[in-house]
């Protein structure tokens, strides 16, 4: 099972370790410490050993940042987290703030006197992070001041589990489509026009992206926790545990890397440094460390990682590859769904019960690598918590007239899947309906959009919010996330979303997901995952569109819909979904499922 | 008459002009000088003494920059001015180039050897503009000087235009809705809350907001040029040319302001350097010269024009005196365009005698101060040309079977207007029905829209694309800006637009004016401005929305229009539309002209 269901917080512990903490910043003098949710590599998901804003304040959110004064202490989350954040933090120990409306650096200002040094681990932040919130806070007189050695760590006593060391696997060319010898040449090839001598990688995803390895340190995203340096020419520089690689994906990796222990990265940097080297350091997710090391933000060349924007254009085995495991995580999923609406009425289900049935069709598909996430399965009220993660404590049964919505996904050594669908449980009231088939308007409004090449996500995010602002209604988080390729479930650059700057490109895939809660009674969101592709240009039409392709095969609860409310052509889109959904997973089902599809995929 | 239809450039004064700037620059060593579109105030309009891009180069739009080195010339424009900068510039002397996809300091590293000076006019650069461009260019080895006394004045002899001397008058209470001390004391909130001494304003049109005056020294945009400083407590020091003040508006500043000599202004400066003031000023909008002065980027506070924020969102006044302008602006309007019915098949009439008649109308209201800006009047393929304005040369017929495009607005002290029309001229061709049906579509999903509070235009100008994106179609302009009352017909800080970063507030006013353009053929704009107001939360809904209210009132053409191609609530729309232009209207038309608008504004 990838999946757990313990009581992971509690919030009776948290005083003890915050009594701890501040007994080691009174010792260093530090007004305040920070302690964010984050790792050495800045990725999304951090391993057991790295979750110190969990073991510090019991919030398990995956992004967040603590701050901890003498007196007060604050935690930072963002509006997906706000029912969360309640639930698990101690009000009498912790204030909770939402960014953006709140900022880290209004609450310093007023929680601490002029003149008073914040001290934080210079592993991480990146140098972005620390450049404006130092410039932030020096308007206000106070100081940011780098800790070597986390004081989290140091509070931590014996029971903070070790580093990761899972094995590292190669990643087959067969789902790669392309060597690591080719993928080294477009990176040199971007050195070369930029005129750098090296470019120092962080993130684990561009690192096993590059070398086509895949690893096991982080739950749910299949990456080996490394840092590298890749030189204008010659053998990238990996700095990895030797614990991790068997024979085969040593031999996998002569060709392409040089492999050292993880502690000499530090010293190769400042060699780097000492020989004069121009080394490219991407300050939006490179630890602050690094750019010290190098000599400070003067000491580097500033630029993105470049594998980021490489690694979000699928090629055509990695295409041909996710469009097999959506069909393969379709059948399953629909499998679960078929057996949902046998047995939930009934109302002896509960949610952990649907989450781990789910984990179980999709193991019976032979291929399943992991989860890519914690299953996210919410009847009634907990539908709303957008985040929700369900626990022994919070389990709840699925009872008829609710709603029930379950966000999952798979990685498949061929692809990452990721799908939302919101069910209904026994008769659902008008009031559901009609939300659902608002949130379903946009949702279709994504699907079918046209746009010129150029285009950001930004452009394209309120489309799926129309049908849902012009009725007074709205949802708090971003309607797409970029998605990797047996890799993250989450990446960047792209996003549908009010923060999404970056062109979209024919080859990324997105998510399509849309979503309205009512906190207290239920929530909805429909995801499917969406290609970008480049449509013929229509009659008429003068300049190339871009436009989606959607990967997720699985039917779309149809009891849930209001037809009256759509338009001829959104109808026509879901009936045209359907039947597709139908004629690529009947061979895959038994007869009663497929029985079951048929009518999930009717006509309206 | 306010406009002119003069030849305004010819491309043969260029040559000699440019050999009298390079021998300057030759003298100075200087590599490169910069020629922007711009003058000491950074307004969108120049007086014609500050027209020195025109003079020098003959390209005539309304935003530009010329770059000349010692062998080549570039002058850099948008979009809007593709098709206008091929008839201006003489290709033998400029190249062209489009922001955004080239960039000024590309061209520059690939132009000029390593270690370059590139001369500019520090009163005719802001802050920002200087150091975005001063790092580009740092990175290629390039440096940017400032020169005292501008190149270019001292080439152009003595047909150079005198500053503008244009008597100012007080701006009366029952138009501006707000006195000039009730503003004062708003700004000098802000100066306290932000603890600084005093704020620099440079933009001609928040000085006279602030102080309830307006002016004639700019084309079409009711200020006078002029300069302030607005300290935290106190009068606002005013630096203006006593000539234009007659007694009636000295008596109406006394209250509120302290009169200087333009010349005083960077000697004020130098002074509040000299006593270690903390000075606002706006890096986007203020001369880089400013904050020279006042001892450079570190020596000033930086922060927006606080009038920018304030004079965007219009009063309950304000408000009304724009709805009265709108209600006598639509019935010139239809005026001209009911005779424009009548009078253009026949094919005698020509651009000029439509702009003619058109202003004609508008004096005849008795209320006319002046037109907002040139009227951009494009028959047929002159359409296609964004910003087209019409000379005695490029004067066209308009001809049976062609659409005309016409674009206008008119300053009345109670509002500014800013209204397009595409009328069909005889029978129009399919392809120009559809065409326009999808402009229209767009423009009624932006004045439908409704959005929540912080929604940035940015977040809705697809909206206006959409219908023309899933042809394959589109236009290479934002939808809309903000528009003044009696003040700049384009305003900020709020746009709907790729780079509409900022939250749009109820009280703003913007134009709606999706478009599309098919060069050498014909051009569609749909122009209407829009109030952002707060309408009831609709049944059901949760959250307050913000939405549109149109104030333009005059009929948009139906014989464009194929109603198949609209929705049941986009006809729902136009009918409803029409129906309150004609109800509005009527009262205010002849006999023949009701008429005709009944039938203009028949349901579809």
């Amino acid at each position: 099972m990838f999946q757990t269901y313990d009581v992971i917080t509690n919030p009776s512990l948290a005083l003890p370790r915050l009594n701890a903490l501040r007994a080691l910043m009174a010792k260093r003098k530090l007004d305040a410490y920070l302690v964010p949710r984050a790792d050495e590599h800045q990725g999304e998901y951090v391993p057991a050993c790295a979750e110190r804003l969990k073991w510090l304040t019991g919030f398990s959110g995956s992004a967040g940042l603590a701050i901890v004064a003498a007196r007060r202490a604050v935690v930072f989350i963002d509006g997906r987290y706000t029912v969360q954040a309640r639930a698990e933090l101690d009000p009498a120990l912790f204030e909770t703030a939402r960014i953006p409306v709140a900022r880290p650096e209004d609450w310093l200002a007023e929680a601490l006197p002029h003149g008073a040094i914040i001290g934080f681990d210079p592993w991480l932040m990146t140098l972005r992070g620390f450049e404006q919130l130092s410039a932030a806070l020096g308007a206000h007189g106070l100081k940011l001041k780098p800790v070597a050695g986390n004081l989290v760590d140091r509070a931590w006593d014996g029971d903070r589990p070790p580093a990761p060391m899972a094995p590292v696997v190669p990643h087959p060319l067969a789902c790669s489509g392309e060597t690591a010898e080719a993928k080294l040449a477009r990176i040199q090839d971007i050195l070369k026009r930029d005129d750098q001598d090296a470019v120092v990688l962080t993130l684990p995803d561009s690192i096993c992206w590059l070398l086509n390895i895949r690893g096991g340190d982080i739950p749910h995203t299949p990456v080996a926790l490394a840092f590298a340096i890749v030189p204008r020419r010659g053998k990238v520089e990996v700095f990895i545990d030797r614990d991790k690689l068997g024979k085969a994906v040593r031999d996998h990796l002569k060709p392409v890397a040089r492999l050292h222990p993880p502690l000499a990265f530090a010293d190769r940097l400042a060699e780097l440094r000492a020989e004069g080297r121009t080394v490219r350091v991407d300050p939006a997710t490179a630890a602050y460390a690094i750019t010290r090391t190098l000599g400070g933000a003067r000491g580097i060349a500033r630029g993105a990682d470049p594998v980021i924007a490489l690694k979000a254009v699928k090629n055509t085995t990695e295409i041909a590859g996710t469009r097999a495991a959506h069909l393969r995580d379709g059948a399953a999923v629909a499998n679960f769904l078929c057996w949902l609406d046998r047995e939930a009425p009934t109302g002896h289900l509960t949610e952990i019960a649907a989450a781990r049935r789910l984990e179980a069709v999709r193991a019976a598909t032979g291929a399943l690598k992991e989860i890519s996430f914690d299953t996210i399965a919410g009847s009634g009220p907990n539908g709303a918590i957008v985040h929700y993660r369900v626990n022994e404590q919070t389990d709840r049964s699925i009872e008829p007239g609710e709603l029930f919505l379950i966000d999952s996904g798979a990685q498949y050594e061929d692809g990452t899947t990721d799908i939302t669908r919101t069910v209904a449980i026994g008769k659902p009231t008008p009031d559901m309906v009609r939300a659902f088939t608002l949130v379903l308007k946009g949702h279709i409004a994504i699907a079918t959009a046209r746009f010129p090449k150029g285009t950001r996500g930004v452009d394209l995010d309120s489309f799926a919010r129309r049908a849902l602002w012009q009725a007074g209604l709205d949802y708090d988080h971003g309607t797409g996330h970029g998605v990797g390729s047996y890799l993250s479930v989450h990446e960047g650059p792209a996003s549908i979303s009010k923060a999404g700057m970056v062109p979209l490109e024919a080859g990324m895939i997105l998510s399509n997901e849309p979503g309205y809660y009512r906190e207290g009674a239920f929530g909805i969101r429909i995801e499917n995952l969406v290609l970008v592709t480049e449509p013929a240009v229509p009659e008429g039409g003068e300049r190339a569109m871009l436009g989606f392709e959607t990967l997720t095969l699985c039917p779309i609860d149809r009891r849930l819909i209001e037809a009256d409310m759509l338009t001829s052509s959104e109808r026509a889109w879901l009936d045209a979904y359907h039947a597709r959904v139908l004629r690529a997973l009947q061979p895959l089902l038994e007869a009663p499922t497929r029985a079951w599809l048929e009518d999930a995929c009717a006509g309206l």
